[in-house]
């Protein structure tokens, strides 16, 4: 049983100081977590980010959409269930992206499109937990 | 002060029983709400949307992309603190969508798209109470 849970919601972004300034100061938002590629906040139960489109496309394998991208993500309790979760996707009209592999910030993760192309990244990441009801918290490692 | 909060997050579909598939057998997630035209899905802290793809466009006061398309919603407390933010947004490097006005389903909403194209939609829903952290749970009216 898989936990009806978002655990991170990405943006594509071509310019990070024009993204922060509609985030924190048209929102009134203040990030947990910023470089020089991507922010992260915390919203209610999962956390948000806003990544360099170029880079998001590529940890997705996919080419980055003109009019900016999305990727959702869905984490799960251990490396484990990463492979058996994504098939059963891919066996539900699902379209693989990305074959789960460890990227180079950790973890473990891959990517499944839904039958209309949006992207859902199956990650387990150790460094942020998930609460009962599915909920993550940014933890910086 | 705004919540840092996501109320909805709405994808466009564009064949209602093909995303319910992938939803409901590939994740495994129950709906809390079905029609002919959209599914709601409680998730954690906000409610999740698949809506037929030119009826999210049509809401939107845009076109529906071709590879699918994904609406943010903010939510507020009332229909007073809709058009300020709104405004605010576009001062700070948001694209008005629509104005605000009242959809036949109820409440007040309008759309500004983030620097990158991302469709935020501001709302006031009388009937989906906001809690404290700002976490939006399905009310059917």
């Amino acid at each position: 049983m898989t936990r009806q849970a978002l655990s991170v919601l990405t943006l594509g972004v071509a310019d990070l100081d024009r993204s922060r300034r509609f985030y924190k100061e048209g929102f009134g938002w203040t990030p947990v977590f910023g470089n020089e590629e991507i922010d992260f906040y915390q919203l209610n139960g999962f956390v948000f980010g806003t990544w360099l489109r170029d880079k998001l496309a590529e940890d997705m394998s996919r080419d980055a959409a003109p009019s900016g991208s999305v990727a959702l993500a869905h984490n799960v309790g251990s490396e484990e269930e990463v492979a058996p979760l994504m098939d059963r996707l891919v066996a539900s009209g699902g379209r693989l992206l990305r074959a789960a592999d460890a990227p180079v910030h950790g973890g473990f993760r891959g990517y499944v499109a839904d039958p209309d192309g949006h992207a859902w990244e199956i990650a387990h990441n150790p460094d942020w937990p998930i609460d009962e009801d599915g909920s993550v918290r940014f933890e910086p490692a």
